[in-house]
């Protein structure tokens, strides 16, 4: 079984060609700045460790597309013989509404109900929708599956999801807490209760930092509560995205600067977050090295990052009545092993102790972070998206 | 020593004629509708469980202020024999900013510097420094003494006040969390250690729920993080405002509905919170009985409530490392018990265990209502902002 995930974003696409039952990954890779200048390919074999770059015109999602499916069926460099070797296509939607609490086999049908979902996430549904079609014209007759990232917290209950808005902004307008990264927040709060054997009762933190980041709380396995909101703007304090803060402010702001919604927008979504407090890079990496270096804004802008993680950690074990495993994933949960550690500090009270000399030897695959005696498990997951998307394809495709 | 204690509003005087050091109250009550048909007074003597309505028109604060003066000074029903022996007034001034940390005397100054935060409190701060000018027209000479709502807060730390927004709107535009309800956390955390036994450290978390409503976090006696923000919008759901919502939700409801700003602004402080889910009113007291009729949007309303101030008390317990005790106040806190048991409920592994025999019980002044094994003392402190208002004021001016 050879499946094709697709995630495609407004100006790139990412790929991976993979067999959802071994996990083995056959070739992966992204093309970069399409329809713009500078567009670039890379392709890789993890198996053979074999990496090329290919700087070449994609005015469009259909060239990029191309150019992955001529690399994977190359004499040479593919993996596979033709593209008829490829079974099914599992596609990254970003936003499922309401209509969709679980993956859904593509149809036209399908389609025009995520493009209904188009204006609560402009930026991202449209192209995911034009990587399905890209897929559809350029592999007829494959069928193309879509997964979404707000799927899985579509178990929340109403006193999660509500805004305590007026009412009618949730019936006329769907305003709600949907949450995203949820094929993320499923796969490590499954793969945490495997490592704890399956117990028809748990209480899961799963903390997913990455350059997006969000916290959710899962109780027996299901989602009950996420830190992202209608957008994925609310919650955590991210790269660019300020995160909570008080939505007086947001008129405010506006209103004092003199600047249009949009430019508010842009604001509070591509000008904040490390990047706003740091001020010089929006990325975990620079702000920890300007930490080591002592610059005060680079300090301030790592306690407020962890603070944050840390208030939501204790308002999730009051969601749940408690925590049985607080776990980590994304670039900087796996990565970044002080943040880590400053996260947990203080969080005794919960029954949380991190082993610190484990913490801070990086090893890969899923790695247990917590002593013998901590109450809590602690727990670095590395997260795979992509096998969550060609799990469910498979599953979809085959029935099984 | 007999202190007035001024509260105003742009429409509104609460005042009280106190002693500071007994904590005798000689008079106290509130004019309503002022500058609009329908002008009325209360005038209250505890002591004589006496009790007027004077319905009167008052096109003006001086007009309002005129009344309380000739009310408390009148020969039968009056309780002192002039406005002479009213030694000083301290007024609540909302919005301090940054610039008062503290209470302080009113100068010209002073009110200069108040008026520099008018626009973080533009309802507010405006009506409180009119209560101030109309005092010092009234009762030249008296010493004026200014306590701020924010103050208590502002030993909140940077990583707690910080948002997460490009830097410059924090230094040009002072957009940060100020905190409200400031002498009432004081207050109650005061009332805590003192039943404590003044402990050197102490974790305590307040839930002040009225109207209006926050929580804090008061480590040490000093406020170390709480819920509301840059105004007090943000943080739990309360009458009519819909605190923590996703900040995008602002534009996208205003640009959905075609709002101004100012509409924008009016939805999500008067026609949000309970007002907003429940449709029929905003009082937590019609939503309870809502729940007693089985009505689902009170059920709504009334779960995403509680859930709300549970998830602050996992957060505060989080930031502090630990919760010693959990305070209720505010009329909400204070009357509603089943509302402090729902919340509580769930937090045993905090620690925390409701005597729920003792919770249902309605006892005036402070009451013990965790167990005698919990962990984190529960208890119910009716607050009492004018007092601290009045020692404030007392302390200025004698300096003692």
């Amino acid at each position: 079984m050879k499946v094709l995930v697709i995630n495609c974003g407004s100006s790139s696409l990412k790929y991976q060609l993979m067999n959802p039952e071994t996990k083995e990954v056959f070739a992966k890779g992204l093309c970069e700045r399409i329809g713009i200048e500078g567009s670039r390919m890379e392709y890789e074999i993890p198996a053979k460790d074999f990496e090329i770059e290919i700087k070449q015109a994609m005015p469009t999602h259909k060239e990029a597309l191309e150019l992955v499916i001529n690399a994977i069926t190359d004499k040479e460099h593919g993996v596979i013989a033709s593209v008829e070797e490829v079974e099914a296509i599992g596609h990254r939607v970003v936003h499922g509404g309401e209509t969709f609490a679980k993956s859904v086999l593509l149809t036209e049908e399908v389609m025009k109900a995520i493009e209904e979902n188009n204006e609560l996430a402009p930026l991202h549904n449209p192209a995911n929708l034009m990587g399905v079609r890209t897929c559809m014209s350029l592999m007829p007759g494959k069928p193309n599956v879509a997964v979404f990232d707000t799927a899985f917290h579509q178990t929340m209950p109403a006193k999660a999801f509500m805004y305590a808005l007026p009412y009618e902004d949730y019936t006329e307008l769907k305003v709600r807490k949907y949450g995203f990264h949820g094929t993320s927040h499923l796969f490590v709060s499954e793969t945490m209760r495997e490592i704890m054997g399956n117990p028809a009762h748990s209480k899961i933190i799963v903390c997913h930092l990455g350059n997006g980041a969000s916290v959710s709380a899962v109780l027996d396995g299901k989602s009950v509560d996420t830190s992202m909101g209608l957008t994925p703007l609310q919650g955590l304090m991210m790269g660019t995205r300020c995160g909570d803060i008080d939505p007086a402010a947001v008129l405010f702001i506006k209103n004092k600067r003199g600047l249009s919604d949009k430019e508010m927008d842009n604001r509070l979504n591509k000008q904040s977050g490390i990047l706003g407090i740091y001020g010089k890079s929006s990325d975990c990496r620079d702000m920890e090295n300007g930490v080591a270096e002592g610059d005060q804004r680079a300090i301030l802008a790592e306690q407020m990052f962890i603070y944050k993680i840390k208030s939501y950690i204790g308002a999730y074990a009051a969601a749940m009545g408690g925590v049985d495993a607080i776990c980590f994933a994304g670039g900087i949960g796996e990565n970044a092993a002080g943040v880590r550690e400053a996260v947990i500090d203080g969080l005794d009270f919960l029954g949380a102790k991190l082993d610190k000399e484990v913490n801070s030897v990086r090893k890969k695959g899923n790695v247990k972070l917590s002593t013998e005696d901590s109450k809590v498990l602690i727990y670095k997951i590395p997260t795979n998206e992509e096998l969550v998307i060609a799990r469910d394809t498979y599953r979809i495709v085959t029935g099984k």
